[in-house]
């Protein structure tokens, strides 16, 4: 799909990480695990299936591979800023498990690092300065898409 | 996996809706879409693979079904609020697809529908009122787990 435009951004995305494995590898990356052998302890993800996830992560420039050791050569894993653009995924997937699944105690809180105070994600009108509420969404087509419905407007 | 507290928010959300067929199903409900069929010929999806998706999310409350016909009975699939409440989640994993593969000019433009301005998503600090970038996102664990790590904090 490389970064050819199609007809639907979250396709675009689900095509890149829209796998369980890949989703919770970057996780375990924005956690700072960094190592092959520390990832698949982690996550219990069987060698080949690693590799094949990461591989793909790399070739779509959403992590890159540095050595920490050279013979046999190792490498560590990080996000690139590909990668540290779907913070905001993961953080909205994470408060959505956090408000259905947690029984009311959220295992992890973000904060904000220089206060300390629990982050909040908003979807907002720039223009009105208010939130907008998920029946509030409309949408329309871009410029080239004039064709095209909208994915998650119009509920 | 129910309503039980997991150690991972993003674990408990990807095993309710972290598969690619139930994204993509969710957003056609987002978009509108109702019906078996409509979703079976827009998704391209196998009908064994679609019932057992739309089974799966009906037991885990995030769509319902409401009969249109009753001889045979045909049902449509609404999402409940926990569904509706997964609107941000795809709205971040959109933005992301409209930045790094939309060459410039995202398919969809999702709108605040009152003024048709587009839409702005951030994670920011209501104490500080800034919005929070990736690296000033620090993370505690909640009060029943101590002893967990932050899955998209510390990057």
């Amino acid at each position: 799909m490389g970064n050819q435009p199609t007809h639907c951004s979250i396709e675009s995305t689900l095509t890149a990480i829209g796998d369980r494995w890949t989703l919770l590898i970057l996780r375990d990356l924005f956690r700072g695990v960094r190592r092959f052998e520390q990832l698949r302890r982690d996550l219990g993800i069987a060698k080949n299936i690693l590799s094949d996830r990461l591989q793909k992560l790399a070739e779509a420039n959403i992590i890159l591979s540095r050595p920490y050791q050279s013979n046999p050569v190792r490498n560590e894993y990080y996000l690139t800023d590909k990668g540290k653009d779907l913070s905001p995924s993961l953080i909205a997937l994470m408060h959505w498990g956090d408000r259905w699944y947690a029984g009311g105690s959220p295992p992890t809180i973000l904060t904000h690092a220089t206060c300390d105070t629990p982050l909040t994600q908003i979807t907002h009108c720039v223009e009105c300065s208010i939130e907008v509420k998920p029946e509030e969404i409309s949408s329309r087509p871009g410029k080239r898409h004039m064709h095209f419905k909208s994915p998650v407007g119009n509920q």
